[in-house]
């Protein structure tokens, strides 16, 4: 059977990422303030195919001293969105609520982000508008539990509530919960508006961009959901104050651990330009948006092999990227360098760099034989070829490179 | 709170439907056989709004004795569909055949329509095509099992054969099978394509056409699904010879049960041409395509109020048109031969015209808080005003009508 290669050549984010040159910050906000477009902040002129970003102040706020929030659009026609971020956004209220649809709101969080943020949240939805009213769902804490099981809670919360079509789901957390509300909220009676705020790294730069929501099934990673987009993204980097290291790291170099909030917000507004660029090309991944999952396909199954829940999503893609380098390498499609950078860079990040010592051959290869990626039976790799920022998605390459790579991570 | 109304003036079908003007039956034929057209059978010209219908020859087809297939070809721009409709089209696999994506195909069916249709599905799908594999998951049988439970033994048998985004989901049986397997299909990989077969009235004139898929919650029907539109309809009339006469007279008028061929298949093409017009305006259920849903507010409640599998969805929906008739009346919309024209044609049909007698005012009203047209507390619903064929969708009415309605339709 002949397999198709998917090729793409792609400015990767480095170490020191240069700004994109459109709209500039400063003109941008010119042009907002001196108009009062207070109104259009949410719909920005959508002519531009990439994401583009932007920082405004809000002349209608009594708050001047808050800081105004980055904003970067994801522009995918009419379902475009805008993701806000900065700090002391949740004390901000007029930027959720320009998005809640109707006048009933539930919303989704765990156990361990609703003690610290889940009356902000209700006082930002609510305050000035008290037609609306707020309800929650509170799920278990951990990736083990983004399961059916798990996700029916939210239906039955929502039908108990008599919520209708005219309402919001919300979803406050992590990666898991956002997936879980965003499934939710696809399926509630055939599709609600729901809003995303992430309180992770990994669900600020990674899950809250791009629509792709869902659940695991015992089997393997994220194999049931739906492409479903949010109203917006509400990135408030001061939840990332109580956050443990390990998650932080998990989503994130070592430079950012000092949790500088002016370094979290500029590294957050870039990687969320860098995955709405690549989005916005491909919003349901028929081949270019798969390169953004370098390092997923070992990553995944080093999740499902070791259980969910007990390596981070950050800490398994570390490995994994480690692994498709390696994979690279050996195909003899990019040099040595890259391969130590990489390391390197990882290393620094405190991220693991290999996977656990439980993994072995056999297991990478019935986990990964049900992953997304596998087209007609074959297993499609995103990997690197030619110099830094080249990236490839295809499944012609040769089946040793894979052999060699697995033996040399695993010990059987 | 103030209600809004959505008023449309709908030409439903009457008794003996007009055919529509447009691209004539032989017309079309001549056209597409004289240019021997073969493979745009399954992309006629799009540039209609409406959906239309053609009966065409397949000039390549070795059993010319087979009659040809009339098509009803539903426009939804890129999720544009044909159905296929007549008699021992189960026997043309090439129909099928060219709708199928990819190598691998999973038929989700139960068991009693297994043992009739499965082996002549099989057949159809790989006939002349070695390369194609099918598979088989038989879901037991009932309204009842359209569950989350019943659904994920679908994702279960999916995973466990791997199958990949390059298969395609085969839906063979009623409505409960269309809908779980469609949602199956929008959901699975997040997304893979999907075939329908429909073997009832009910699923060949109703489920079958409009994309709408779903399970029912314990709290109320089809509350968890998705949009999602099929690949193609089949549906083979001879399928309807192996059905019981009470699910026949659930999808049909009186003068059907005789299952004259011809007669089936063109009750069945103008039920689909009537349901398809009205999706193709109004895909998303905004406003007009609720109007379809006639009688089906009082027919869910009595189908989750007397247990779901209980009564059949035509017997509840026919009694919830007598109620919602009722109610017109009560409101002062309809004349009273409207009243007596609906109770009629279902008596013929053998249709029941009450709600069983366990059912409440309690349980109506409280089954009915959960409906999907319910909007900011407001339940809107779907009546007749003015001369036969005009229909409302609206929360704007007198309460004290349904409060009528709903007692003298129940003991207590």
């Amino acid at each position: 059977m002949a397999s198709t290669a998917t090729h793409f050549s792609l400015s990767l984010p480095t170490k020191q990422p240069t700004p994109i040159p459109k709209p500039t910050h400063t003109s941008f906000f010119s042009f907002r303030k001196n108009h009062s477009h207070f109104n259009s902040l949410s719909t920005p002129p959508k002519s531009r195919i990439y994401a583009s970003s932007s920082q405004v102040m809000d002349p209608f706020s009594p708050k001047t001293q808050l800081s105004p929030p980055t904003i970067v659009d994801v522009d995918l026609g009419n379902r475009s969105y805008p993701i806000y971020i900065g700090s002391g956004l949740l004390h901000q209220p007029h930027l959720l609520q320009r998005h809640v649809h109707g006048k009933r709101v539930l919303v989704v969080t765990n156990k361990t982000v609703a003690p610290l943020y889940l009356d902000k949240v209700v006082e930002a939805l609510t305050s000035g508008d008290p037609n609306v009213s707020v309800e929650s769902v509170i799920l278990p804490d951990g990736e083990q539990y983004k399961d059916m099981d798990t996700l029916m809670k939210v239906f039955d919360k929502a039908i108990e509530l008599r919520l209708d079509r005219r309402c919001t789901f919300v979803a406050l957390g992590g990666g898991v919960i956002g997936d879980m509300c965003g499934f939710a909220a696809a399926a509630f009676l055939r599709g609600v508006s729901f809003i995303q705020i992430p309180t992770t790294v990994m669900a600020q730069v990674d899950s809250s961009v791009g629509g792709k929501t869902g659940i695991n099934h015992r089997l393997g990673k994220n194999l049931i959901g739906a492409f479903y987009q949010p109203q917006c993204v509400l990135i408030d980097t001061d939840t990332l104050n109580t956050l443990p290291d390990r998650e932080l790291a998990s989503g994130f170099a070592e430079a950012l651990l000092a949790r500088d909030p002016s370094a979290l917000a500029y590294a957050i507004k870039r990687s969320c330009e860098n995955k709405a660029e690549v989005v916005s090309l491909d919003e349901k991944e028929s081949g270019l948006r798969a390169t953004l999952n370098l390092g997923h396909t070992f990553g995944h199954a080093i999740e499902t092999g070791v259980g969910y829940g007990q390596w981070l999503h950050g800490e398994a893609v570390a490995a994994g990227t480690v692994m498709a380098v390696d994979m690279s390498y050996r195909l003899g499609w990019i040099d040595e360098s890259i391969v130590k950078r990489v390391g390197d860079i990882l290393k620094q990040a405190k991220l693991p760099t290999a996977p656990p010592e439980t993994m072995t051959v056999d297991m990478f290869k019935s986990v990964m034989a049900v992953d997304k990626k596998v087209a007609d039976g074959l297993l499609r790799h995103i990997l690197l070829k030619g110099p830094l920022g080249n990236c490839v998605f295809t499944g012609d390459y040769d089946r040793k490179a894979l052999d060699d790579t697995l033996r040399a991570f695993c010990k059987s």
